[in-house]
């Protein structure tokens, strides 16, 4: 099975794809610097709660190599740096801290760089043995080959490992249960036909990209029989928040009697939200809306409603797919 | 009342808006020369079926304008140039077919350029008053002020009058029964974000634009009391073919409960299709997935599906506004 990698740890020094410019060019950022790294994480050019979590560990154990002075300084002040590239992503405080905590235990340490890097590669490792998790339990949700359709990206270069949705989809095609696989454009950053037809591409599995609207013709047209997304925060309830336009596709879902499933690590799910409601959605810039890249196409001065999530409440969802397992209706986490 | 005008006659000679350039900048054409005009249509400086119409028949008119030399082998010069600029678009046919029947029946009438002209705003005044009709008779619908979603361009810029649903949206606002306009930017080529929202910013009526999987969204939320928009065919049994979103907002106006109106003129339905599985739906290039204008961002070897128009169920549709009243489940067009 062929696997893309968004970070990796070679030679001392971390590889990045810059995702920025998938899919028309695929480059590499290769370096020790946790200042580049940690610019990388600002520009998006590794991006998905997951990966940056991995990325900024290794920026963080990074940032003491060879150093013999001053280390304590210099470490906290990398860990300042690297905690305001993206000041809401949870996974990149815990990437962090979990650094920290080894930094503190080892500091008097002649090992204590080694020991930094090999704490990054548990938690890389850990990413990675969640991802197969997911993978494996979404298997049960075949039962012949399917044309599946899917949104955002959820795959490698959103995690350390293979990703979630994606990864569910890709182990499922390597097993003979996917036909094709429909891509929602995903806008506005265009995620689906930037990075999901990506990789789909590299892993050869057949797929279309599509705009987010054309979805509900290939449902109607009977070219869909599974949809299989991610998600950013799942409700005790199960109402689970994730990229904007979920939400629609899983009204299009159960107006054609089409099966809805989310795959998502079960620290996704967050026991201090009883449901979808007390879900606070963040409001993005009508910058997304009005441009490409440098590509402006409308005017700026006209209002825009840009949420950058919906929350789908838990009774469109067929399933649940995490690294513990299926969970259906209704949903019960207290034990996840 | 405000007034757009996508097409003009001024002074023996022709105003187009520059509808390739909206809304960043606002250029017109302005010429006499029916060869220009062929190319404004060609390039979709001028857009929208029945504007089309209205714009062949003046070029065809004006071909002749200052010809004393062989006159009928230059109108017939004119006739054949006019109607391979976009060959699919019935109105066109139409506006030609009536300048030229004005032709042979006035060729040896010394007034044949104004005989040829005044048809041509003939033509142009019966597209005014149809999108005037429909517009009134829209009214019935609306019952309070209310906030309205609208998909794609069915504004001034598409006809040679006021639009056929945004007039409707125009005539309620300036009548009180509007609150605000929610607009799809409707992809692939954002007619909602472009060219919609350019003519409500003209005519002061508070709108946003929103991408079109964010419409579930404002469902969901209540920030939408009823749908509108605009059709491109009819079936006799009230299928309606439109600009692909359309099917999309017809299902998600069902389970939010959401009356879902088209307005359009009664030329529209299609005596000769009994229902909507008999609309074949024109397949449009991937270019359109790939890149908007010269912008490129993802690969255009990338399979894509992009069909230009869906079909919604005559079932799913509340009302169906034309400039002979509105008409309702289950729909009946015999004697229209």
């Amino acid at each position: 099975m062929k696997k893309i990698e968004a970070v990796k740890f070679e030679d001392d020094k971390i590889i990045l794809i810059n995702q920025t410019k998938l899919p028309l060019n695929e480059e590499y950022i290769v370096t020790d610097d946790y200042e580049r790294i940690a610019l990388a994480i600002e520009r998006l050019e590794v991006r998905g709660a997951p990966a940056i979590g991995v990325t900024a560990a290794y920026a963080l154990a990074l940032s003491i190599k060879n150093q013999n002075e001053n280390v304590e300084e210099k470490f906290l002040k990398a860990y300042e740096r690297l905690k305001i590239t993206r000041p809401t992503a949870v996974n990149l405080f815990f990437g962090l801290d979990a650094i920290k905590n080894e930094f503190e235990k080892y500091k008097n340490d002649s090992q204590l760089y080694l020991k930094l890097i090999d704490a990054a590669k548990r938690l890389h490792e850990e990413d990675i043995d969640m991802c197969e998790k997911i993978a494996l339990n979404g298997l049960s949700i075949f039962n012949r080959k399917m044309r599946v359709l899917t949104h955002c990206n959820t795959g490698a270069l959103a995690t350390g490992g293979s990703g979630t949705a994606l990864n569910v989809i890709r182990h499922a095609f390597f097993s003979g249960f996917i036909k094709h696989v429909h891509v929602d454009e995903t806008r506005p950053l265009l995620q689906g036909s930037r990075l999901t037809a990506w990789e789909l591409d590299k892993l050869c599995i057949p797929f279309s990209i599509n705009t987010d609207s054309t979805a509900a013709v290939l449902m109607k047209e009977k070219k869909v029989d599974l949809v299989i997304t991610g998600a950013d925060r799942i409700a005790v309830n199960g109402d689970t928040a994730n990229k904007i336009g979920t939400y629609n596709l899983a009204v299009l879902a159960r107006h054609h009697n089409i099966p809805f499933y989310i795959a998502a690590p079960s620290s996704t799910i967050d026991g201090n939200c009883p449901n979808g409601d007390e879900i606070k959605i963040e409001l993005r810039s009508k910058d997304e809306l009005v441009k490409i890249g440098e590509c402006r196409f409308t005017s700026d001065a006209y209002d825009a409603y840009c949420p950058a999530f919906d929350v789908t409440p838990a009774e469109l969802i067929t399933g649940i797919i995490t690294e513990r397992g299926v969970f259906r209706k209704p949903y019960k986490f207290e034990n996840v």
